[in-house]
């Protein structure tokens, strides 16, 4: 019998109505004949409301007691799931990350899992019932409970996929797939029926509705992902290993993201182990550094730049300041009026072309590029935010993304 | 060192700010040097709240679904108590029923403690932390979640309180003690400083705020519990098992019961077996039947009356209809306007004149007594529901409860 893994996200599971309507999606998979396991994200806000209640508590909640107050969230929709599904007549039981068997790291917040033991599930399904697991969550060796970071019921989906040797991963949310572009911005964009692992988890980083962490484990167990609507019967999007087709060379999407702040060190003396001294002490501090521009040497003084997530713009401005001051640097620059515009493809690195013709589009529509970082599979400019909605319809027209062939 | 269950009742815990409050109160009692073992209930109508919940799903909801769900509310209490404690400088840990160790059978939504495994509270309290433990729920042999029944975050603490050997068991909840009466009832009711637990039980039966159970359990262990107020430092009463004293044949309290409903079976056939042929078919539908009178029977036939829960009424009718036609009755009537109004105190059913002196009271005010019901320390007389209050008015007088002595 075929085992599909489903994950419901939290405005899917918003109120008593919705939940019932998905529990019917999935019966409805029930009496296809397979076996379902269906991973819960906690009631629409309920996670926001809980940290609100926490910070009423105290500016900073014990890690640990923080996971078990957030893991409640999942546990409750997962509780109401099964009964909706019991109540329909189908046999169904809700575990949590514990008696999924769902272990994890202590790393309180962020936990990752070390492994999966899922005797009760398989238990549970051998006796015909359908499996609800909270997601989110996880226990360390102690038996103490952990939460994976935000976004992550679609990690515990995934890794149960794997763990369970699962056909599938479905993952149901409010939107009907990935699409070549964010449709609020390029009204023309269209849905891509199947994508590669990579080409996903660079729209992924960049926006799109998933988290990055869950694809790089479906790529590594080679897991299907079906990313489609809760409510609606249109196919959605399939995340899978594609056979790789030397004319698979072509953009699959265009993305956009606005969370982007940009610091300059300026006069920075041009000697071995500068840029150690820069990013060393933003490594330590935790601060992701994503493009890094660094401006050929004049008189041995140079210029060096690079972005970073615009929510930790602030406190590293700040630790910057002080490094530039220690390596005898001029001064610091920062900004946060930034996005990063990418177009994605499988080997549009390596073909010839792709990267002129971006450059061609936005100049001739007189936007200017500020910084430039390719991946094998991405092109990504830096530009100002109030010019990214017009650089994302430009590119996707540009690369004829609206034809959806 | 000395160690101390608390337990802290929902509306002790209904806000953040009243949640910052109940940990001053742990902390101060951790300061005074002794090792303190917390147990909440849910934040104030967290528990009605999740059953709302769950009945717009269905109105018969899965038990096994329903006890996690529900057990989410403790959890979520013991975390903010928790995160608050810390954040004022005490280490504490939350625990949950199956990390606290609390065993218990698979009777879903009133599961019973079958043993506690306290090894991690032992570990927690030997690293110098207080432990917050949720209230109401354990665990089965097979990891599922049970919930111990309404009220039983009490049953939590003393069970807890017994299997750690604690020195006391201290219940905080929003009024300061056991009274001589309802103060609502009775303006000149007076808190009872020291109680045994045979008549805090009767008075826990009528009425009086704490479980039944939790006092039956605190008996058998002999562990002393003492009921006070959450936020005043009024000394509360104390629940101990007392040195019997010939002398002490007196009524400590007063306790009213309106949720009384009688039935009464006319006609009965005065043969063998007929008190079997009705209660045995109400004890197999779960409905505890409590003052039962039977008439001398004329003619070889007999009225039998006996009450019941008002709630149970509606479908204890329905039943004793169906036995009445079986054993031949004439017919049956019932009646939900009724009260049980009771004085308890240890040896006064061997005292002389107790009786009488209630009977003399409650006729020179013009109350009729409908039936009467004795134990070892309690009288009980069920009165016409509209003139309860009154009686309990004119049994705290007749026995002279205002002094306080």
């Amino acid at each position: 019998m075929a085992t599909v893994v489903q994950k419901y996200g939290g405005s899917s599971l918003a109120d008593a109505d919705k939940i019932k309507r998905v529990a019917e999606r999935i019966a409805a998979s029930r009496q296809t004949g397979c076996q379902v396991v269906a991973v819960c994200s906690a009631m629409g806000d309920t996670t926001d409301d809980l940290i609100k209640l926490a910070h009423q508590i105290t500016p900073r909640p014990d890690p640990r007691e923080m996971d078990l107050l957030l893991s409640t969230g999942e546990v409750v929709s997962s509780a109401l799931v099964a009964m909706a599904l019991n109540s329909m007549g189908h046999q169904a039981v809700s575990l949590t990350g514990v008696q999924a068997g769902i272990q994890t790291t202590t790393l309180f917040g962020k936990a990752q899992i070390t492994g999966i033991e899922p005797k009760r599930i398989r238990k549970e399904l051998a006796e015909g019932k359908t499996v609800i697991v909270a997601g989110f969550q996880g226990f360390t060796e102690e038996n103490d409970v952990t939460t994976l970071g935000r976004g992550a019921s679609d990690l515990t989906a995934v890794a149960l996929a794997a763990a369970l040797k699962a056909d599938r991963c479905e993952i149901y949310t409010d939107v009907e797939g990935i699409y070549t572009a964010d449709p609020r911005v390029v009204p023309e964009a269209v849905k891509i029926p199947d994508i590669s692992y990579e080409e996903m988890l660079e729209l992924a980083m960049l926006g799109a509705k998933m988290q990055p962490r869950s694809i790089e484990l479906a790529a590594i167990y080679e897991v299907p992902v079906l990313v489609a609507h809760s409510f609606k019967d249109s196919p959605g999007t399939l995340i899978h290993r594609e056979a790789p087709m030397e004319t698979r060379n072509k953009v699959r999407g265009v993305a956009c993201d606005l969370n982007v702040g940009k610091i300059t060190v300026l006069g920075v003396p041009d000697r071995p182990g500068i840029a150690a001294a820069i990013f060393e002490p933003l490594a330590q501090a935790g601060v992701s550094v994503d493009v890094i521009v660094q401006n050929a040497s004049v008189e041995k003084l140079t210029d060096v730049s690079f972005t970073i997530s615009r929510t930790d713009l602030p406190r590293a401005v700040e630790l910057v300041r002080s490094i530039a001051h220690a390596i005898g640097a001029k001064g610091t620059t920062s900004s946060s009026g930034l996005a990063k515009v990418s177009i994605v493809g499988a080997g549009i690195q390596n073909a010839p072309g792709y990267a002129a013709r971006t450059f061609r589009a936005l100049a001739d529509a007189g936007v200017n590029i500020e910084m430039i970082t390719t991946s094998e599979i991405r092109i990504t400019c830096i530009v100002a935010e109030e010019k990214a909605k017009e650089a994302v319809r430009i590119l996707h027209r540009a690369f004829g993304l609206e034809s959806g062939s």
